[in-house]
This record gives structure tokens, C-alpha cells and sequence, in this order.
């Protein structure tokens, strides 16, 4: 393990330049920040951590979850270092440059499809992606549109299932659409005057849930698409439910409710 | 509508004092912003509005909302008097102190309740009460760890449910569960080693569903009084779920499919 003192340290300085989407492109690598974020990416994505920052006064705490990691990559910093690569306010200790994956093609998400269009909050981007997980989807899909998975709060929010469901970037929610149709996926949509979900038939396996923008809901020309078009019942006074809720609803049923 | 001019009006002061848990509770008055949650305000407490600010370059567009609100207690306001009332960056306009309604009790909450112990974010909170409006629950518990209900972003993430869910605030869980066994609630605890939530009996129709603490869970001694404990699938690498994720899920299904 080597030691850095100054943050004009140019291992410091790359890391620092990760903090904008446009310096996560050009370096090809994103920030993973705290014990649990840093824990999962050394066991998910391996060969993809290019440079680890370690606080120097809890190095010893970090020792066992770094003990596959080569050490020339791992710099052990004063904590002022730390928070310069750091995006949290309180830095914990640990955060690790890691190659961004590349895009999984729409080939390889398997049956069971979560479709982003647009959606801006990296909070619901983020929460997405973890239900996803954890209920068993297979793959997910972003449009251009949604927040970028690779920001601090997104990844925050995710808990670390951004190593774990593959993401599918594509420029609109369209071209993907029309891509699953041909492959025989269900395209289900979320609105506000589609039938009721849970008087459904039972739908196909393979199957993309499309959840659209958090203000404008799916866009018309992508609702068009659709081969189910599906609500939510409200049955109290709210108008609408937070994108990141209403697509966990959706997907825990369709896992869970028989298809 | 009268005009205020400086921010070291008293009306303005007042305002601003809200910003805080403590000011909100000395004046027994909280901060609406923006049309749709001042909107919903009129609509729903038209007796708990004190004040309401208005941008003057904007006033005319808010005038048909305001048609029943005193006129007395509206006031048009510069942008930059408006902005030192507002607790968000881009202020919206329009802002109201409505009246902080009292708690609720535990004999008129209704036979579908979510009660949250020690949820912390606001955004957790918030969303549970929309989502709670939103699937038709009757109402909530909210313990003293819990975000604020009135802080300005639980306000937010309700999106007005504030002013339709009855809200019954207790000191600890514990309480609350006693008072409503007694009252043959079932008390539904999600917890991560609980039964399979989907393959459960039917249950009773007054039921109570427990979300504990981001972080920590529900407390065992709060765990340990539920009637059921169930818990999520994971069939993912995901270890867990948000908080409003997993009370969503449930009181959707709850409400959805059967009970």
C-alpha cells in the first residue's frame, strides 16, 4: 500500500474528476464510495477497481476486505485527502475507482425487463435498480433521458445492485420497444387510465415494464407501443404514485402473483 | 390582499421561524409551498390557513385559487421576500402557513394502518403517506424517531396526502401496538427472517403493518408483539429493500389481492 499526503496527488486529482458524468466518460471509471459500496464492487466487478483510498487511521479496519485487492493499487490517505475524492459530506473511510461496465445489449437481459424513460431523480433511478434485484428481474433498460446510474446518489441508492442487474443503455425508450416486440415480450405500461392490474390475465414470461417520467408519465408515442397498458387503483385521494414505488408494486406482483 | 414590501416584516418573520421543527411547534403553524400543495391546503384545511404569500409578478395567476381564501391574510410579495420564506432554492410562487392540525388517536384511525417506528428520512416518510393515501389505507402512526410529518421535504414527498391521511402521533411503538391488539388488530411486522408474505392466510380485516427504522429495523421488542411476521422474497443479490419500497409492496398486496 502506498501513502498520499497531498490532494494535488495526481491519482487524487483523477479520482476528483469523477465527481461530473462527463469526467466518469472520459476516464471510463465512476466513484464507489463507504465499506458496503466498495465491498460489493471488489466482489462483483474484480478486475474493474482501478485505484482504492483508504482513511490511513482505519486502515486496519479495512485490511480483510482488501486482502484480494492488489496492494499497488490501494493508497492509504490522511483524512483530508479523502474527502477531496470524497462527494459525501462525511467520508467513510473507504472509496474506490472502479471501470464503468459497458452497456448490456438488449440480446442478454433475459425474461423479466424494467424500461426507464426519462426518469430524472437519481433516487428513484438508484431505488429502481435495487427492487429490481431484489425481486428477481433480470435486466433493466435507461433511456439517454434518466439520471446518469453512475452518480454518487444514484449509486447510493442502488446499495450496490448496479453490480449485479446488467443496465442496457439506449437512446429512447422506442427503439427498445420495438426491439423486444420482435423477440415476443409482453411490453407492459404504467398509466394513469389503463385497465386495473390486478384484474389482469395472466401475461406472457417474457415481459418489459415501462416506467416513465417521474412529471410527464410515458411519453404517447412510447404508451403506443405497449402491448398492456395497466393502473394502479387509487382508491384514497392521491392522483399518483412516486415512479420508484409504482414500478416496485408492479414488479414484486408480476414476480410474485403467478407469472 | 394587502402588500409587503421588506423581509423584516413581522408576517415574513413569522414565516420564516417555520423552517424549523422547534418554530413549527411554538407556533403550532407550518410552511405549504408551491400551487399544488398550497392548493390542497384550501382544499382541505381552508379553516387552518393563516397566511398566504404570493409573488406579485405572479399574482393574477393564482388569483382563482385563492377566490375563497380571506383576503385579509393574502399577501403580495417581491421575488426576493418570497425567496426568505421559502426553504427551496427555485421558490413557487405561492406559500401558505396552515395551521399544524392535531394528532390523531388510535380510536379513529380506520381498519387499515401503517404504522412507521423511527423512520428517519423525510423522503421515506412522506412517500409512505402518499402511498398510503394512494392504495386506501385509513391511517398512520408515526412514533417521535420519525422525520418530522411537517417538514418541508416530508411535505414535499406527500404530495398533499398530509392533508387526507389521518396521522396519530405516539411516543414509542410498543404503545401503540398494546392499544390496538386490544382493538383485535392483526399487527403485520416486516422483518427479514418473517414467512413468506405471499403465501399467507387470509388475514382479518383491521390489521396494523409495522416499517421500522432505515437502518435498524424494527425493534425486537416491537417485533416481538407483532401477531405476524413476514417477510419480502429476495429472490435477487439485493439483501434488503428501502422502506417505502417494502410498505408500499405491502399494503398494495393487502389491499389488492384479498383482504
Amino acid at each position: 500500500m502506498q501513502t498520499i499526503t497531498s490532494t494535488r496527488n495526481p491519482a487524487v486529482q483523477a479520482a476528483k474528476a469523477l465527481q461530473t458524468k462527463r469526467g466518469r466518460e472520459e476516464a471510463g471509471l465512476f466513484l464507489c464510495e463507504g465499506e458496503h459500496m466498495v465491498a460489493e464492487a471488489i466482489a462483483n466487478q474484480p478486475q474493474g477497481i482501478a485505484a482504492v483510498f483508504i482513511d490511513q487511521a482505519q486502515a486496519e479496519r479495512f485490511q480483510p476486505m482488501l486482502a484480494t485487492v492488489d496492494s499497488t493499487i490501494c493508497y492509504a490517505v490522511p483524512a483530508h485527502v479523502l474527502s477531496a475524492v470524497s462527494q459525501v459530506k462525511t467520508p467513510q473511510g473507504i472509496a474506490a475507482t472502479v471501470r464503468l461496465p459497458k452497456s448490456a445489449t438488449l440480446d442478454d437481459l433475459g425474461d423479466k425487463l424494467i424500461l426507464l424513460e426519462d426518469v430524472q431523480d437519481p433516487g428513484n433511478v438508484g431505488t429502481i435498480l435495487r427492487t429490481a434485484d431484489a425481486a428477481g428481474f433480470s435486466g433493466s433498460i435507461l433511456t439517454q433521458g434518466c439520471a446518469d446510474p453512475f452518480s454518487p446518489k444514484t449509486l447510493r441508492a442502488t446499495m450496490g445492485s448496479i453490480f449485479r442487474l446488467p443496465v442496457a443503455r439506449v437512446e429512447g425508450a422506442a427503439e427498445a420497444v420495438n426491439v423486444l416486440k420482435n423477440k415476443q415480450y409482453a411490453i407492459l405500461a404504467a398509466v394513469l387510465d389503463g385497465e386495473n392490474f390486478y384484474a389482469r390475465v395472466a401475461l406472457p414470461q417474457r415481459l418489459c415494464i415501462i416506467i416513465g417520467n417521474e412529471g410527464a408519465g410515458i411519453r404517447p408515442e412510447t404508451a403506443q407501443l405497449a402491448t398492456h397498458r395497466f393502473r394502479l387503483p387509487m382508491r384514497g385521494g392521491a392522483e399518483s404514485l412516486n415512479a420508484a414505488i409504482a414500478a416496485a408494486i408492479l414488479m414484486y406482483d408480476v414476480i410474485n402473483r403467478g407469472e
